[in-house]
C-alpha cells in the first residue's frame, strides 16, 4: 500500500498567455510552496523538480484572426514540450504544474513524442476544444484539443510558430470528465468524433465511481496506452476551488476529485499530469487561495498512490511494550 | 440537441400572502433581471413575455380559523388560473414564476383546467400538503396540495374567494421530491393517501439519478399525463440558495437541482413549471441574492434542454480554413 | 412510523485532555442548550438527563513516555464507564455527549460490561486506532480503540490509571466509515487485524447507501449484537461542522451523516452513541459554532428514529371540517 518505485518529476509552466487574466502563472510556485514536493516524498515517491521553463519573451503578437498571443503561445508550448520529453526520458511521472490549460498542448505533445500514442482524460468544466476559427474568446487555453487531434487536422489553419506541432492523440483515446460550459461548436466537435464525455450530467446519473469504471474500460479497450490526465482545476466546484479564471458552478466535489485521481493512479499507467488554471489573483480571501492549492496539491499526491484509507511503508513494524 | 419548436410563457407572479414574510414578490423581476427571457432565446427556445398578474387588493381579509389571508390568496389564485389557461391556448410550456407557493394553486388549477389530468412533480423541502384545519401556522403556502387533491375534499372547509376551485389532481399523480420538514399531519396524509414521496432519505439511498428514473416510470405507468413540475427553491440546499423564506438544511446539490429539471425536460411531457419562494429580503448578502437567483435561472433553462454536455444548432457547420 | 418505547439516557462528559485544545469540554451544555431533550421529546422519545459526568481532578500527570495525561484520561474513563453502566442498567439507548474521543474507552467500556459483546460503528475522519507506542502526538483521543481490542492487548502498555480496563472489543465487530486521515502504523493495524474498513474512498465508490447495507450485513453476518455508534463530529464535512479540533478536507455531507445515524437507528439494535469532538472555541464565527451543533443535534434525532420522509404518532387522527 505504499508506493514503490513511483517518481514525478516536477516542470513549472508559469504562463498566462492562452488567456487574459494575470495571475495563472503564479501557480507552479504556489503549488510547490504548499509543500507538494515534501508531501510526495514523505509518502515514499522519489521526486525530481525540473524547475520552471525559461519562456521566450513574445513582444510582437498580433491576433491572427480573432486567436490571441498565437506567437507567444507556440512558442512556450515547444519549449514545454521539450521539457516533458527530458522528463520522460528520465523515467519520470511527468507532473506539469500551469500555468493556464493552452500548456497541454506542449505537455500532451512532449508526453507523446517521448512515449508514442497515449490515452488522454481531460479533466475540465470546458472542452477546451474550439478550433481557431470557432472560438469567439480567441483565447487559446479555450482550443488545445483541436490541436492535438488527428481528425482536426484540416480544421486549423497555419499559425506563426506553431510549425513544431504535428497532432498527436486521436478521438477515440480522449476521455472527458465534468464538462458544464460547452459552447455550440464544440458540442458539434465532440458529436462529430464521437469523443467519449462524461459531461456533470452523466456524473450525476452514473456517480464518479462508473464513470471512472466506465472511463478506464473504454481506454482499455481502445489499446492499453500510458494515460495523460489534463486536470483543470476548474473542475472542480467554485466552492472549494475558487481561485481561478472560468469558474462555472455545479462542478465536481473535492471527493469526486480526489476520487478521480486516486483511481487512474490505480491503474499504474498514469504517465503524465497536468494541473492548471490556479490564478491566485482571482480569490476573494486567502482562504480561497488556500482551499484552491492546498485541493490542487491533495489532487496530485492522489496521482501519486495517496490512499484515503492510508497506506503503509512494506517494511512497517509495529513497536512492541 | 437544440430544442426545436421549444416555447415559453412566462407569467410573473409577484406574491406573498400565503406567508408571512415580505419580500417574496420581489421572485419575478429578479429572476427576469438575471437574463432568463435572453438565455432562453440563446438556446433556441422561442419566449412569450406575459407579464405579471395584477392581483386584487384586498383589504379586509380577518383569518378564517388560523388560516392567515384566505381571501387574498383565493382571489390571487383565481386570476393566476386564468393567466396559465391563457398561455396554455396559446400553445407554450407554461412558466409561473412566484411568489410564494400558495400560488401553486391557481398555477395547477389553470393548467388543469387547459389541457386536462396532470402529473405533478412536487420539487420542495416541505410537502406542502397540511389542509387548513391541520395547519398550525395557518399560513397558505404549506397547504396547497391538500387544495387540489380529490382525496381531501372533504377535509377542507368551505373558504371566502375559493368557490372558484374544485380540486383536479388525484393523489396517484403526485410524486414529491427532496422532503425533510414534514409536519405529522402531512406524514399521515401521504401514508394514507399512499402518495410517492422521494425524501431527502430516498434520495440518499437511491441516487438522483434513480430517483428521477423511478419517477418517471411511476407516473407513466399511470398514464402518460403533460407534466406540471412545482419547483420550491428551499428544495435546493441553503449554502446554494439561502434566499428563501423557509430554508432547511440537508438539501438537493446544485447539481441534483439541474439534474430533476434536465430529466423532466428529456420527457417531452413538461407542460408548465413554477419557480417559487425566491425572497431576496432573506439573504445575508448580495452574493447569496445572487446566487439563488442564478439558480433559479439555470433550473429553468434546464427545463427547456438546456444540457450540460452542450447543445447545438441543427444547421450548425464547423468553420474551415 | 412513530418511535413507540424508544428512550434516551444522556451523560453529559465535559472532558478534554484526550487531546490538547481547550473547548471540546463545553460540547455537552451546548448540544443540551440546542434543544437535544425537548426535540427527542417532542419526537415521541422518552429522555432521562443524566447530567454532567463529576471528574476527578487530576493534577501530577506527566506523560509516560510520549503519550500525555494518561492519569486523567484513564480516571475520567473509568467513570465514564461506571455512569454509562447505569444507563444500560436502567433500560435505556445511552447518549454520551464529549467531550474527546478518548472518551470512547469508557464508554464503550461501560456498554459492553453492562450487555456483553457489541458491534462498533465507528465513524470518524480518524481510526483513533494508533497504540501509545505508535502515536507520534500521544494524545489519547487518536488511541481509543486500540486500548480496547483484544487483538492489540499484547501491544498496549501498563498505564497509571488504566487497571480497571479490559479489552471488550473483537476486530471483526468493528466497522469505520468516513476515514480519510490515517497514519501509517494505524493503516498497518487495519491491515493486520482485517478490520473492516469504509473510507471516504469506498464512500465514494459504493455511495453511502450500500456502505450502511454492507455495515449492517457484515456485523450481522458476526453476530446480531448491540450496537454501539461513536460518532466524531469530524466524519463530517469541515464545511458543515467546522468546530472541532482536528478537521480534515473531503468529509461526509451533513445528508450521510444523517443516513448513517437513520439507518443505524432503523436496524432496532442501536444500544449507545457517543457524540464527541464539538469544540465551540475552534470557529471562527458563530454561525460555525451553530451549524456544527445544530448538526449533532440532527444526527442525535436521527438514531432516535426521526425520518427525513416525516413522523407521526400511531394515534394521529386529521381534523374534519
Ligand atoms: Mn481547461
Ligand atoms: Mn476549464
Ligand atoms: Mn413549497
Ligand atoms: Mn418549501
Ligand atoms: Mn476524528
Ligand atoms: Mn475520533
Amino acid at each position: 500500500h505504499h508506493h514503490h518505485g513511483r517518481s514525478a518529476g516536477i516542470i513549472g509552466a508559469p504562463f498566462s498567455r492562452g488567456q487574459p487574466r494575470g495571475g495563472v502563472e503564479r501557480g507552479p510556485d504556489l503549488i510547490r510552496a504548499a509543500g507538494l514536493l515534501n508531501r510526495l516524498h514523505e509518502q515514499g515517491c522519489a521526486v525530481k523538480d525540473y524547475g520552471n521553463v525559461a519562456f521566450e519573451d513574445v513582444v510582437q503578437d498580433e491576433p491572427v484572426g480573432l486567436v490571441k498571443r498565437v506567437r507567444a503561445v507556440g512558442s512556450a508550448n515547444q519549449r514545454l514540450s521539450e521539457a516533458v520529453q527530458a522528463v520522460k526520458r528520465d523515467g519520470h511521472t511527468s507532473v506539469m504544474l500551469g500555468g493556464d490549460h493552452s500548456l497541454a498542448i506542449g505537455s500532451i505533445h512532449g508526453h507523446s513524442a517521448a512515449v508514442g500514442d497515449l490515452s488522454v482524460v481531460w479533466v475540465d468544466a470546458h472542452a477546451d476544444i474550439n478550433t481557431p476559427l470557432s472560438s469567439y474568446t480567441g483565447n487559446i487555453h479555450g482550443q488545445p484539443m483541436s490541436y492535438l487531434l488527428h481528425e482536426l487536422h484540416t480544421k486549423i489553419p497555419v499559425l506563426p510558430n506553431f510549425s513544431w506541432l504535428k497532432p498527436c492523440v486521436w478521438a477515440k483515446d480522449l476521455v472527458y470528465v465534468g464538462l458544464r460550459d460547452v459552447d455550440p461548436a464544440e458540442h458539434y466537435i465532440l458529436k462529430l468524433l464521437g469523443v467519449k464525455v462524461f459531461s456533470m450530467s452523466e456524473v450525476d446519473q452514473l456517480g464518479v465511481s462508473r464513470v471512472m469504471e466506465e472511463t478506464c474500460d473504454y481506454l482499455s479497450a481502445r489499446g492499453k496506452k500510458p494515460i495523460h490526465l489534463s486536470y483543470d482545476i476548474d473542475a472542480i466546484d467554485p466552492s472549494v476551488t475558487p481561485v481561478t479564471g472560468t469558474p462555472v458552478a455545479g462542478g465536481l466535489t473535492y471527493r469526486e476529485g480526489v476520487y478521480i485521481a486516486e483511481h487512474l493512479s490505480q491503474t499504474g499507467l498514469l504517465s503524465a499530469v497536468d494541473l492548471v488554471e490556479v490564478n491566485p489573483l482571482r480569490g476573494q480571501t486567502e482562504e480561497d487561495v488556500r482551499s484552491t492549492v492546498s485541493t490542487a496539491v491533495e489532487l496530485l499526491l492522489a496521482c501519486f498512490g495517496r490512499l484515503r484509507g492510508g497506506n503503509h511503508p512494506l517494511d512497517y513494524r509495529l513497536p512492541e511494550p
